[in-house]
C-alpha cells in the first residue's frame, strides 16, 4: 500500500491530496449525540443540575487528569485495570474514573477552608477503559452530590436524600418509580447475631444478586461458601420480610435480635423512613427493601438504589448511600458522608433504546425569522427584540424561497416561524406561523411576545 | 528511606498506616477551586450558555478522547508537542486540544445527519501539556459557538457574532469592553496589490504583534523578512488609519486599490458594520480595526477580537473569525465557518486576579432553616414548600446552638435564614433573618416566599 500511494503521490498530487482524508470517525465505547440527542440529553442535566441546587448543593469541579497515585490510593483490582494513564513530564498521570475519589482528595485538600457539613453536587465525564459494548461506555457522565460531615453527620441527610432522588426523577418527567431503602446496619447486626460477622461482606456479595439470580441461586451460593443450613435458612427468612415499610419494620423489631448494631441499623431506618415522608414523597415511591445491600464494602448505613417500575431491566438509575469516612487514605480527619450518583450516559442511552423518551426538536431556538426582502434591518432589529425578551431566536440568511425556508424551520423542529414581507414592514405587524399547527396569523410584536413565550 | 520505612512497617503497622497517606494535591496548571469561586465561575459559564441559546445555537457535546490522527491531521508543530497522548488498547488516543478540530470531525462525520447552516456551541474542557505558569493552564474550558455552511454562508452571520459577543459580555456584567473587527480580504488584497501575495502570512504575524511590540519593532521586523522600505511606509501608513469605523471605510476607499479581493473584503466590512448597527450594538462597543489579523493563516475574511478597556493588558477575551474551509482534512465538502471562543478558565483567572470580579457566597441556597426544637416534620415540610416555589433551601441538621447556625449561614453567605422554634409552630408564622442586613421578622410562608423570591 505505502510504495502505490507513494507513486501515485509523484504523479497526481493534487488527486493524491484529496485521497489522503483522515476518516472522521469516534472511538468505540464513546457517545457523541445527533443534535436532537444532544438537546434532549442537555435537558435531563439541567434538570438533575437545577433540582440538586435546589437543595442548596454547592457545585464542584475537579481536574479530569489527577496524579495517578492519588487516584489509585484505594483502587486495585479491576478499576486499577480500567484506568486511562499516561506519562506527560516527569509525574505519572491518569484520568478521574468516579467522582468520589477526586471528592475525597479535594475535602482532605481544602479541609480548612471549607464548610461542614460540606454539600457539594459534581456533574461531569468519567473514564474507564472497558471493553466496549452494548450500553457500556469508556467516557460517561456521573451526577453525584454527597454531604460531607467532619466527625459527624445527622441521619436527617440521609432522609432528605430519597426527597432528591424523588424531585430529580419527577422532575424529569418520571412517576412510576421507587426508590428503595435499606440500611446496612441492620444486616450487619443480623449477620452478627447469626456468629457471621466475618462472613458478613460475602454474604452480602451474595444476597445482593437475589434480584438477578433468584432465591434458590443465592441459596445455593450460600452454602457454596460455607454457610450452615440453619443460617441460610434465618437469612432467606429475612430477606423475605416484605410489605408496607412499617410492616417491614414491625417484622424486623419482633425478630427479637438483641445486637446492638442491629438495633440501631432499625432506629435509623425507621427515622429515615419518617422524615422522608415530612418531605412529602409519596408512599408509593419509596419502599424498605431488606435485599439492598449494594455490593461495596464501602458503604456502612443507609443505602439506596431506584428503580423505574416498568423497565426493571434497566436496573438502578440512582444508587449510593451512607458511608463511615470518605478520605481515609488522604487524611487522619473522620469525614463521614452520604451521596449519591446518577450515571447519565448509560441512563440516557437506555431509555432512549427502550423509547421511554422520545426527541423532539433539534434546536434551541424557539423563533425563526424569515424574511422575504432584501434589507435585513427590520428583522435584526426583531431579533434583538425577542432575544431580550428571554425568548431563543434564529435567522435565517440563506437565499431560499419561502418554502425552503420552512423546511428548516421544520427539520429543526423550531416551532414558531416570523416571517417579514414588505406588507410586514409597513403595518408593523407580523406574520407567526405555529410550525406545529399549522397556524398563521399576523400579530403585532407585543402579541408575538406573548405568545411565543 | 524505604529500609526505614520497612523497619517501621514491621514494628508499628497501626502507626505506620497512618504515616502512609497519599498527600490530597492537585496538577500544577490544573484550576481547581473553593466554593465561592466555583459559584461565581459557573455564574459565568452559565451566562455564557444561555446567552448562546438565545441566539438559537445547538449545544454540541464531543468524547475528550478522540484518535491522536483524528487530532493531528492538520496540526504540527507546538500542538503536537502539547498534546496529551496515551496508549490503551490498539489505537493511538489523544485528548482534544480544542473544539474546532472535534468539530469538523463532527461535521464530516455525520454529514448527512445534519441541517445546515449548522449552528452550534460547545463549552467544554481542553487540554494541553504546556509547561504550568502563572495564568496558563493546562486544562481549561473553551466556550465556542461557530456556524457552518454547506458550501455556502451569508455575510450576515459575520454580523450577527459581534452581537453575541455585545450580549454575553454585557450579560456577565460588563460595559465598557470594544470588539474589535477587521476583514482578512482587505489585508490579503492590500498586500496583492503591493506584490506581496505570497509574503502575506508573515507580514501579517509581524503586524499582528503590532499592539505588544510597537510600530517600530513592527517596521523593523518586516525589514527583517525582507519588505522592501517603500512598501514597510505603506504597510504602517495603511496601519495608521484609525478614526470613526465611516472614516476608516473612506480612507480605505479613498486609498484607490484596483484590487478585487480588496475591495471585496471593504464591502464585506460596510456590511458587517451596518448590520451590526441593526443588532443594536452600540457604537462604543465595535471598531473598525485594521491592525486585528489574528495570526493564524486559517482565518480568511471577517477576524474578531474582543477588549476590556480598562484592562488591556488582559488581552483578547474572545476572539474569532470568519474560515474558508472547516474539514479539509476529513471531507471534500467545502464547508466555510464563522466562529468565536472565549477561553473561560484563563480569564476567570485573570479577572480574579485583577480584582474585576469577586467572590460572595459560597453555595447556591437562598434560604438555610435552623430549627430550635427537635422534631424535624414542620421543617422539613417548609423546605420542601420552599423548594417547589423555586427557592434554593438547605436545612441545617447539626445539633448546634442558635449561634453555631447562624454562623454557618454566615460563612457560606447564605442571604436568608428561617428560625423555627415552639412559637413559630404555634403561630405558623417563621422568623425570617436577613444575614446581609440584619433584619428579622416574623412573617406567613406566602410572604416568606415573596421576600425571598
Amino acid at each position: 500500500m505505502k510504495s502505490d500511494e507513494k507513486a501515485e503521490k509523484t504523479n497526481n498530487p493534487a488527486k493524491d491530496k484529496k485521497k489522503n482524508f483522515v476518516t472522521p470517525r469516534t472511538l468505540p465505547g464513546f457517545m457523541e449525540l445527533l443534535p436532537a440527542e444532544q438537546v434532549l440529553f442537555n435537558k435531563m442535566l439541567d434538570t438533575i443540575r437545577t433540582t440538586y441546587e435546589t437543595f442548596g448543593f454547592i457545585p464542584l469541579d475537579t481536574p479530569i487528569i489527577e496524579f495517578a497515585e492519588i487516584l489509585l490510593a484505594k483502587a486495585g483490582g479491576e478499576t486499577e485495570k480500567q484506568i486511562y494513564k499516561f506519562d506527560k513530564g516527569d509525574n505519572e498521570l491518569a484520568l478521574r474514573f468516579d467522582l468520589t475519589v477526586p471528592l475525597a482528595k479535594y475535602v482532605s485538600q481544602y479541609y480548612h477552608s471549607l464548610t461542614f457539613p460540606f454539600r457539594r453536587y459534581q456533574i461531569g465525564k468519567v473514564f474507564r477503559g472497558e471493553r466496549p459494548q452494548k450500553g457500556r461506555f469508556r467516557e460517561f457522565y456521573q451526577c453525584d452530590i454527597d454531604i460531607i460531615g467532619d466527625g459527624e453527620l445527622s441521619i436527617m441527610n440521609d432522609a432528605e436524600i430519597p426527597s432528591i432522588i424523588y424531585q430529580t426523577f419527577k422532575r424529569m418527567g418520571f412517576e412510576n418509580f421507587t426508590i428503595r431503602i435499606n440500611n446496612r446496619k441492620i444486616l450487619n447486626g443480623f449477620f452478627e447475631a447469626l456468629g457471621l460477622r466475618d462472613r458478613a461482606s460475602d454474604v452480602l456479595r451474595t444476597i445482593d444478586k437475589i434480584d438477578k439470580i433468584g432465591e434458590d441461586s443465592v441459596r445455593i451460593e450460600l452454602s457454596n461458601i460455607g454457610i450452615n443450613q440453619a443460617s441460610v435458612d434465618s437469612i432467606i427468612q429475612f430477606l423475605s420480610i416484605k410489605g408496607s415499610n412499617s410492616n417491614v419494620i414491625s417484622a424486623l423489631e419482633s425478630m427479637n435480635i438483641d445486637n446492638p448494631v442491629y438495633l440501631q441499623g432499625i432506629q435509623e431506618l425507621k427515622d429515615v423512613i419518617y422524615y422522608i415522608g415530612c418531605f412529602e414523597v409519596p408512599e408509593k415511591n419509596f419502599t424498605v427493601d431488606l435485599t439492598i445491600a449494594r455490593g461495596l464494602d464501602y458503604y456502612t448505613g443507609t443505602v439506596y438504589e431506584t428503580i423505574l417500575n416498568d423497565y426493571p431491566q434497566i436496573g438502578s438509575v440512582c444508587s449510593g448511600g451512607r458511608y463511615d469516612n470518605l478520605a481515609e487514605y488522604y487524611t487522619e480527619k473522620n469525614l463521614p458522608g452520604v451521596g449519591i450518583s446518577i450515571g447519565l450516559t448509560r441512563l440516557f442511552y437506555k431509555l432512549l433504546e427502550a423509547e421511554i423518551i422520545k426527541t423532539a426538536n433539534s434546536s434551541t431556538a424557539k423563533v425563526l425569522i424569515i424574511s422575504m426582502i432584501e434589507d435585513m434591518s427590520f428583522p435584526l432589529k426583531l431579533a434583538t427584540e425577542l432575544r431580550s425578551n428571554g425568548i431563543n431566536t434564529e435567522i435565517y440568511y440563506n437565499n431560499k424561497g419561502i418554502k425552503g425556508k420552512l423546511t428548516y424551520a421544520n427539520k429543526l423542529g423550531i416551532q414558531f416561524v416570523a416571517i417579514i414581507g414588505e406588507d410586514e414592514i409597513k403595518t408593523g405587524e407580523i406574520s407567526l406561523k405555529n410550525m406545529f399547527t399549522g397556524e398563521q396569523q399576523k400579530l403585532p410584536l407585543s402579541e408575538i411576545i406573548k405568545r411565543v413565550s
